[in-house]
């Protein structure tokens, strides 16, 4: 498991910190599924997921939903059939958290064996 | 209930009739929370939804996806806190088939009270 994963999700205000570009790198590292894109101005955490029916497609946004709630952390989802395109950011800062990499952490979790 | 949803769909190919024009705009009076919009070069039928908590926003995905699964057609949903959009719209033809107006028709049937 991702250790990233484990890490507890902290509550985000307009003052609270992004992550450092050097930083976002050293934690791409250890997310081979994510990148780092841009949104309008916003830059997100994306990544897509391919599935070979429609059933996995939808049970996976619903684990990823369950994942959201616990944290309180809401992604953009994107469903067509057999695929599923994930983003994270934080939207009190406009940007990326530390907890936008620890969801993508788990999001990617969700499919390991 | 807008009879339009209780109509069958076909099986498409690249032969089947797209939508003409004035069709379209005849099926839209009957359908006032979708539009005709394009995505790069391929019109779709959109609509955008609110909720009001996640787990609503989830339910109508969920909804949706039953709705797609049963008749074999399957739209692109863009999901977040709150809100979903739906496209639908028919690959085979790469335009707007009268089933693309059916499947619009029974996605907002799903939240009539």
């Amino acid at each position: 498991m991702n250790n990233l994963a484990n890490e507890r999700c902290e509550v985000c205000t307009a003052e609270s910190e992004p992550v450092a570009s050097v930083e976002q790198l050293r934690l791409l590292e250890t997310l081979p599924d994510w990148r780092v894109a841009s949104r309008g101005e916003v830059p997100v955490l994306i990544a897509s997921f391919d599935f070979t029916d429609y059933e996995q497609t939808l049970a996976f946004v619903n684990r990823i939903g369950a994942l959201a709630e616990e944290a309180d952390h809401h992604p953009r989802i994107v469903v067509e059939w057999g695929s599923v395109e994930v983003s994270w950011w934080t939207h009190a800062i406009n940007g990326l958290h530390k907890n936008d990499f620890i969801m993508a952490a788990r999001t990617s979790e969700i499919l390991r064996p």
